[in-house]
This record gives structure tokens, C-alpha cells and sequence, in this order.
């Protein structure tokens, strides 16, 4: 049995999914959900969805039940922007923009700058800033309804947010915090204080909150949900992804102190191709003449699980070639050159858009409707 | 050997205040350092300052020093704001606008709601909120002066100070708190991060703070003087008041949930006659033949100490009362009598000038010279 550990700040080893939803209490997204999602949102479902990326919720059926009887709901999502941002971190917010267009809600997306400045040793506050700055031009590229939508830095919003924080701050104390995130003598007293502060926008409206994420940020909503109906709030509901395996293979995530696991939105068409020609493990045969003849693994071929989970949506594409890699008539260069494509399609028109962002970026942070509204006047 | 206990949340037993220097290692004030700050000052000290009521202090004299070079220095001081203000409270607010008058120094006054909300198991934040207000205007109500003086509650400026709360809180780990406060698994994380804002407004300036305040305040500005250095900043001097004893004699400090051992702002001139003659621990006989025989003890005296402390500025008025008391020829009703009308022609005046404040809060809040600077620009 392979051990691995997921926590907000460290993912190691090879991760069981079927076990992390037994170990933090979640649920399995069924066929059944699926279906119903399918049925609401109308048209087929999202890629991430159909493939099984998105594979744990919580409460993601009282979420459709709101949905169905008229109430409503809300998406949050977040970033800690520590530094560029890779193909996988878009992940959440891909499926968040899936959400909204189909389902025309509100998404609030925060970015925790503050919290990336505490829990990293050698990054200065400014440079958290920066990153922050950065990452919210990657995220505006997602394309979200700019009147829909509301991107707040922490160290920007935090005026408005400290009232309710302190409210949360004054529930949790230092024995849970301890218990569900590993805190220590040793951790800065900042760090201790943000689980309130990450917390607070699951309260930005009076429906059903629920949060595309990946699976390392659960430790929250779990304190979320122990506190949010003594304040009159739902308690959050969640959908939570796997991770997209890092090139080097299934161990970990991608890590931006590591490039040669991940693809970031910056890396330009060479930099992709020689990352994922040079690093991306495959699941093909030593030389040529054997993989003819026994074929490649799909199941453990990182660039057949990216085109997989991300970069084919085509359902009938993706089965030919599993089909022609498996069989051995398509070589791993082969794999790889389809996938460098597709990885250099969507990074172009992605930094186009992150281009636009630039002059879009106050719509979602200050003058959207939304963010208007944010700015305005409380949310409590 | 009596016990005692002071910390910022508590004070209990009879405050030995020699003692207490040596275990907070903080320094006497000499004769010499009065002697400094008479002449710096001009004229007359106070009467907090003359008498000893303010009798310990961190770097006062580099205070001083920094004055006479020409560099300044400026002042601050709070208020926990968890009920109506009593006499006690008005003491740091006293000597700091006799300060700022003497040496025309900036004062920032920080008013933390958020801690009194954190700390107070059954205060609700709005209740924090409401007293914040009410105090603010006690405070205004000392005199200061309006374009030299920033007043602001933490939950209003906590955007402009969450910056730097966070360089601070980074620096400073749970180890630390927990053996400066006290703190224990069972401290909300609110009331964790919460040293890291006090200590902010240390920094507002690149001059040195000087910090009037009671003694049970001191252990913030030791973490303070920890850090201060390697931020560029000047270590925080303070000047410790003793606590004015309780009404009901000299055990712990007066308290807003035992009304008898308090004089509150508000008291009208019937309470405080009711109070002072029902309640101030007497130093005198227990009939007047004895006390006409023996005479009064005014070291013992509550009210004496009042008038010495505080209430009777005047030392020629002051030894003659002693001088009189001690003989016998002034009976306790008298002594009391004479303490009832000082106290009640200061809050005459307090409340007058309590009115007035409610027309000029906005001034030191938000108007005043030095507030619009503290909300335009940032003090870093």
C-alpha cells in the first residue's frame, strides 16, 4: 500500500482518491449527480465532469435541490498566489466558468495574498502582491461574467471582511486549528488567524455556497460547516478535483519550485514542447520495435491522462487514440506531438485573453455590478 | 509576602509596584528623569508625574533624548472598549494630552473593538461596536489636540493596518503568545493574531513611540521591542501607570462589572456621593472620639489617595489635608466630602466637554490634519 498525505500545503506520494474521500468524509460523485447536472445545465457535460477529474463532493445534491426549487446558489473559489500559475491550478476555475455560464450565478474568487506572504518563509508581501496581480490576469483569461463576478485580493478586501472574520476567529480556537491543519508551536500567529479569513466568503450571500476546488483545501469547508448554521448560513458545499499529475508522473502535484514537473500559462510553444518531449512520462515501451508489438500503458501515460482529463474533450478522439496507443500502432513522439498541440492551442488563445485582461481587470475587482455591490455595502 | 497577578486581562491581589518592576524589567522613574522632563516641558509637572502615579517606564530617557536632538518622538495609547469608561481608564488619556500639550507631539489613539469582541465571551461585535463609539467620545472628551490626534477603531482601519499586521504576525509564533498571554489551546485564533495589530501603530511613524498606558499593557510592547529593530523601526518606550485603587480599598483594579469599587464617567453627582460615602475604604477610626485621639491612617485611605493621585493637584492643599487627617481634626465624612465635590466638578466639566465631542468626533477620526493623512496615505 502507497503512502501519501494531502494537506492545503503538501501533497506527497501517490494519492488514493477512492481512499481520500473515505479519510476526509466526502462523497463520490455518482452517475446519478452527473445526470442531474447534465439535465439542469442543459447540453453535455463539462469535460472535467464526464471524465471523473471532479470525483468527491459534499452537499452538491442540496445545491441542485436549491437550484430546482428557485433558491439559487453561489461559486467560490480561490488562489494563493505564490508565484506563476501552472495548467493544473486553472483546473477549478475552468469548471467554476462552466458553472456560472450554465447556471448564470454569482462566483467570488479570492485571492489570498495574505496567506501565501504567512506560509512562505522567503516571500516578501510585495512580492505576494505582485503574484496576486499576476495570477488575477490568468484568471480573468478564464473568461467570467464580469458583472457576475468579483476578484478580491485579501489584503485589498480584508476592511470589509474583518467584521465577520473576527466573528468566525471567535468559534474556532487553537486546539482545532491544531487538530485540522497540523498547526504548531513553531507556526507564525497570522497563519493561525486566516482559517477565519478563508471562511468568510462562503457567508457573502444567504443561498448555498459551493466551491470548485481542488481536494487539499477541504480542511476548511469542514470548519466552515461545523460553524455556518449557528451563523444563520448554509454550510458549504464543495466539488472537489483530483489533481492533474505532474509530467514527471503520479507522484505529488505539479510545483512551480520544480518546472519540470508542470506547464505554466507563461511557458511559450518551444518551452512546451521541449518540457513535455523531454519530461512527460510515458507509459510506451522502451524501443520502438516492442512498443509495436506490445503496445503503450494509457493508464500510466501522463500525456495520455492530460488529453484525458483536460485536452480532448472530442469523447470519440480520445477513445481512437487510447485504441491506437494501446494497440501500438500510435507511438509515444506520436502522444506527445497531439498533446503539445493542443497544450500550445489553448495556451495561445489563453494569453491572448490574459492580454484583454488587462483592461478588464477593475471591471472584476471595482466596477462589475457585482463588484460594485461588494464594495458598497456589507454582505451580512 | 502578598500574592498578585497583572496581565493585560487581569489584575488580581495587592500590586506590589517595586516588585512589579523587577519582574516585568522595566525601570523606575527616577527624580532625575522628572527633573528632565520639567525642564524639557516647562513648568510645573503633572500631578500623575509628581506623585508617582506613573512610576515605571521603558527608554524614556532616549525619549527625551530624541526630543532634545531635534527628532521628535510621538505618542500612543487605547482603550479596550468593553463597557462605560470609569475614572481609572481616563488616567494614560490624561498624562498623554499633558504631553502632547507640553512637547506638541502627534497622539494616536487605537480603540479595539475587535479585541474586546474576541475576549469577551457574551460581547457581541456590535456591542464592541457601540461602546467603541460612547468611549471615543470620553476620550475627545481629555482635550486633545484635533489636528495632532488620530482616533480610530481597529474593525474601521483594520485595511490600512492589515499590511503591516501581517509583516508582524509573521514574525511572531504561537510559542511566543502562549507564553506572554497565556494563551492555551482553548484561545480563539482571533485573540492570537491580535498582538500582531496592537503593535502596529508603533510603526506609524519612523520616530520613537512613546506609550502612556497602565502597566498590565507592557507585555505587547516586549514583543514589540523584540521585532522593532529588525523592521526599521524604532523599540517602543512606554510609561506605566499604577492601577487607581477600587473604591472598596487596594486589592486588584477598579471593575466595570463590580460598579461599587468605580466611579464612572457617567455617575451622576448623587451616585458619586452615594458611592464615595458608602463605599471608599476609610483610613479613619472606627468612631470620632477614637479618630478625634488617634487620628486617620491616609496611607490606607481610598479617598485620600484619590485626591494625592489625581484629584487634588494642589501640594500645599494636599499636605495640609494629609497633615490634618493624620492629627484627627479632619474626620473621614469630611475627607470624603471634600473628594465628593473635586470629583464632581471634573465630571461637570468632562460631561460638558462630552457634548462637545459628539459635534467634533468626525475631526479626529477622519478630518483632523493628522487623521486624513493616516486614511490618504500609508505610513510605511
Amino acid at each position: 500500500m502507497e503512502e501519501f498525505e494531502v494537506t492545503p500545503w503538501e501533497v506527497r506520494g501517490k494519492v488514493d482518491y477512492e481512499k481520500l474521500i473515505k479519510i476526509f468524509g466526502t462523497e463520490k460523485i455518482t452517475e446519478e449527480i452527473l445526470e442531474r447536472i447534465r439535465r439542469l445545465a442543459g447540453g453535455e457535460l463539462h469535460v472535467l465532469l464526464r471524465r471523473g477529474v471532479f470525483f468527491s463532493h459534499r452537499d452538491l445534491d442540496k445545491v441542485l435541490d436549491d437550484y430546482e426549487k428557485g433558491n439559487g446558489f453561489f461559486l467560490y473559489t480561490g488562489r494563493g498566489p505564490s508565484g506563476p500559475m501552472h495548467i493544473g491550478h486553472l483546473i477549478p476555475f475552468i469548471l467554476t466558468k462552466w458553472l456560472q455560464d450554465r447556471f448564470d450565478v454569482n462566483v467570488y474568487i479570492m485571492i489570498t495574498d495574505d496567506e501565501k506572504f504567512l506560509d512562505e518563509e522567503k516571500m516578501s508581501l510585495e512580492e505576494a502582491s505582485k503574484w496576486a496581480y499576476e495570477n488575477t490576469l490568468d484568471i480573468i483569461a478564464v473568461g467570467f461574467n464580469p458583472d457576475k463576478t468579483f476578484i478580491f485580493h485579501d489584503t485589498e478586501y480584508i476592511g470589509k471582511m474583518y467584521p465577520l472574520a473576527l466573528k468566525i476567529a471567535k468559534k474556532i480556537n487553537y486546539n482545532l486549528v491544531k487538530a485540522v491543519f497540523g498547526f504548531s508551536g513553531s507556526t507564525n500567529i497570522g497563519l493561525i488567524f486566516y482559517p477565519a479569513l478563508q471562511i468568510v466568503p462562503t457567508f457573502f450571500e444567504r443561498r448555498r455556497c459551493l466551491i470548485p476546488a481542488a481536494i487539499d483545501q477541504d480542511p476548511y469547508w469542514r470548519i466552515q460547516r461545523d460553524l455556518a448554521e449557528s451563523f444563520g448560513y448554509y454550510k458549504a458545499a464543495a466539488i472537489h478535483s483530483k489533481f492533474l499529475p505532474p509530467l514527471t508522473g503520479f507522484e505529488g502535484k505539479m510545483s512551480t519550485s520544480r518546472p519540470e514537473t508542470a506547464i505554466f500559462l507563461s511557458d511559450d510553444s518551444k518551452t512546451v514542447r521541449n518540457k513535455i518531449m523531454r519530461y512527460a512520462f510515458s507509459g510506451g515501451q522502451p524501443t520502438i520495435e516492442l512498443h509495436r508489438k506490445l503496445g503503450g500503458n494509457p493508464d500510466i501515460d501522463v500525456s495520455f491522462q492530460w488529453l484525458k482529463m483536460l485536452f480532448e474533450p472530442n469523447d470519440k478522439v480520445l477513445s481512437e487514440i487510447e485504441e491506437s496507443y494501446r494497440s501500438g500502432r500510435m507511438l509515444t513522439g506520436e502522444l506527445k506531438e497531439y498533446l503539445i498541440n493542443k497544450i500550445n492551442e489553448f495556451l495561445e488563445i489563453h494569453r491572448a485573453n490574459r492580454e484583454k485582461a488587462k483592461e478588464i481587470l477593475h471591471v472584476y475587482k471595482y466596477e462589475g455590478k457585482l463588484a460594485r455591490k461588494m464594495w458598497e455595502s456589507p454582505f451580512t
